[in-house]
């Protein structure tokens, strides 16, 4: 089948929907290269402007997710659980989440990414334990799953190319903001990646891409369709990003508040999402009869410390050095540090989750552009949440790095991500919907 | 001044109007290659969907007139006026108005084009006149215009370079289709060629760019304004191009009808149109004190015979061989012809223009891409206009060309272009506004 690709970008310019083969002739044709960038960004310019149907989103993402490899898991026994969050500022659950199903014997065989912006990435948290590897060759990947129930790894090049391509392009031509497009982007890639069921961590509020309830809604509605229509198990919980995630913002930074929330010790947000959606991945993966009980097991996989055994297995079958679980200083290690204190006394009622992304980004722990390099020592932990009393001159937060001038500027950034209020301020509901379940 | 294209693709997606730094900023990276097709492609779909407000346009067709060249035409004395049609079907106007206006004395220092799909260029129309120039050097083109009074070249490369990167953009990527991109991509090139004042023919009906008369008055009150916006008199006549103008379509037949025109024995409508165009032109160039008396001295140019000795001067100074006036025998001649013939008998109700211009481009008259060669000799001679009787086995058109396949095939789509009414049927309205006087 051939078509004129001016003609359907008229299609879709005009409101007319595009058909299964018309959508499957452009990802072949934006993989093989053969239709040019800029009849690819005008498309989805119309596409911005008209949306895809239900239809046309699944085909999108049917397309894309075999626009390259395919990871194939049938040979690992049991049903493997993929967790994926839509981003934000302090969201370490990840790496909270994968050891406390896989300790219930849900084999986890993810792939993660990167950070761009002001959001974080697992792989980039993973390389601040000392020896820590994120490539592994697919076999290695598969046996380490089947050894020991749990493997991370970064992206491959080969899985999705038609999203890697097509998102690259969006990203500059003001085309992201488009639920189909951000749909099937995700699921492409979720489905590529092969696991038998997907928990989706949609994140809403300021500090994450879906600013209102609505549009989280609305987006988490169209990944749990469209991952049924594609058979798989999929479920997704809209949870609070208006601040950000635990404590801690940075890479090695939020590993230790992982391994300090699989001790149990961790801040109340960050334990309670993680045993929430461990809970799910555990009744999905057949582990437990409810989520409810799924929750349980997650709960004393926490208290009994089988999920920080089972992250220092993870984290030294991966050739990352175990030890960081009982002594932090073996990760890299900020030269300065700066406080940030409060300058009146009240309940602080906002800590915008963006700004403060946005400020630890400027110490060095985020990218601007892919091509940045970044330190895995920087970024800021926080010493109050939304909720919290403050008095005048007690610690807001501490920005960590290894350059005095950005730490100082990183300070005049977080400073203004507080908003304080003489009354009591209540905590945002933390998790606020939970879909497909 | 520096932006991030970005940031103006995202404003312009959300209906925020661009400033005049940004579009001047987004042109000047146009041309110098420094701004992606691709995020320009994204801006122009944009812009399709949220069009360009008045300041907008002007600035755009300000930014793209000054990209490249700007033609000097102050060395020539008098008001030099400029005529250019949007495009139709056996539309050889500029032949006729151009000798008759300089015959009264107008300088016209003209840049024509070439056709593209199923409309006609000015410029391959002069090409079937054997030994024509249509490329001369800047000095010998206003020595021309100086010494004789007109001069017909081709469109330079070097003037606005923006619209031509940009309109190469629109024509594959569904954004050709645009108010303000029309009004200000013919704009920009006009008043770069220097013209004092600019007489519109904007063509109206199916075989023209604008099909209604809302859209064509739309354009034309568009286009008057910014040229009275850059300071110079712009007239806008919306005119009929339901049915071919004239009765000759294809380039050296096309010639021929606007030598017998100037004969004073062209068809009835070719013959009013080009009467009327040079009447306003003649009085914008203030050589008649209104356009009736412009009229007048046009039809007295028609009558007496000195619009024909001006074409033969003009051509002969570019080259041509000036006895084709008189002997037709000098033009390229088709190897075969083929007849059309009326299966009913009645009233031609409908001749539609674009499916004749499509048939004709079919026996090798025009391109379908830039790179096509032509067959000057190829086109369609009608033999009857709508308002015609016609009865059953009457010639309705004779096709021309040197390929008999392509002639049958031509033959079956010219057929397709009429409708045929046992009523009389009124004629179109040739002239249907004008604008701007």
């Amino acid at each position: 089948m051939n078509f004129n690709m001016n003609d359907l970008i008229i299609k879709k310019r005009d409101g007319k929907p595009l058909s299964t083969e018309e959508i499957n002739w452009i990802i072949d044709g934006t993989v093989k290269g053969t239709i040019p960038d800029y009849q690819l960004s005008a498309l989805l310019m119309a596409i911005f402007f008209r949306g895809l149907d239900r239809d046309e989103t699944y085909a999108l993402t049917a397309a894309m997710r075999y626009s390259g490899d395919i990871v194939d898991l049938s040979a690992i026994r049991g049903i493997k659980v993929d967790k994926h969050s839509t981003g934000g500022v302090g969201d370490k659950t990840t790496l909270v989440v994968a050891p406390l199903a896989s300790a219930c014997g849900v084999p986890i065989a993810k792939m993660s990414g990167r950070g761009l912006g002001f959001t974080g990435g697992t792989v980039d948290k993973m390389e601040s334990i000392p020896g820590f590897r994120i490539e592994l060759e697919p076999e290695e990947f598969l046996a380490q799953v089947r050894d020991i129930g749990m493997a991370v790894i970064g992206q491959s090049a080969h899985i999705d190319p038609a999203d890697k391509k097509l998102y690259a392009l969006r990203d500059v031509t003001g085309t992201v903001d488009n639920f189909g497009l951000i749909a099937s982007s995700i699921m492409s890639k979720k489905l590529a990646a092969g696991s038998d069921a997907i928990v989706l961590d949609v994140k809403c509020g300021e500090g994450a891409f879906m600013e209102n309830i609505e549009d989280a809604v609305t987006l988490a509605d169209l990944m749990v369709d469209i991952g049924y229509d594609a058979g798989r198990r999929t479920v997704a919980c809209i949870t609070d990003m208006s601040q950000p995630l635990g404590k801690a913002v940075g890479n090695a930074l939020e590993v230790m508040e992982a391994i300090d929330t699989l001790y149990g010790r961790g801040p109340e947000d960050i334990t309670e999402l993680s045993v929430k959606l461990a809970g799910i991945m555990i009744y999905l993966g057949g582990k437990a009869e409810t989520p409810e009980d799924g929750q349980k097991l997650a709960g004393e996989a926490l208290t009994s410390r089988t999920g920080l055994t089972q992250m220092r297995m993870f984290i030294e079958a991966q050739g990352g050095n175990g030890d960081v679980i009982y002594d932090y200083s073996l990760f890299p290690q900020p030269a300065h540090s700066l406080e940030l204190r409060a300058s009146c006394s009240g309940y602080v009622a906002k800590i915008n989750a963006r700004q403060i992304g946005l400020a630890s980004q400027h110490l060095g722990a985020g990218r601007a552009s892919k091509e940045d390099k970044i330190d895995l020592s920087a970024g800021i932990v926080l010493n109050k949440k939304v909720g919290d009393r403050v008095e005048e001159g007690e610690l807001l937060l501490t920005l960590l790095g290894n350059d005095q001038t950005k730490l100082e500027a990183g300070q005049r950034l977080a400073e203004r991500a507080f908003r304080f209020s003489d009354e009591p301020v209540e905590r945002p509901e933390l998790i606020k919907e939970i879909i497909g379940l």
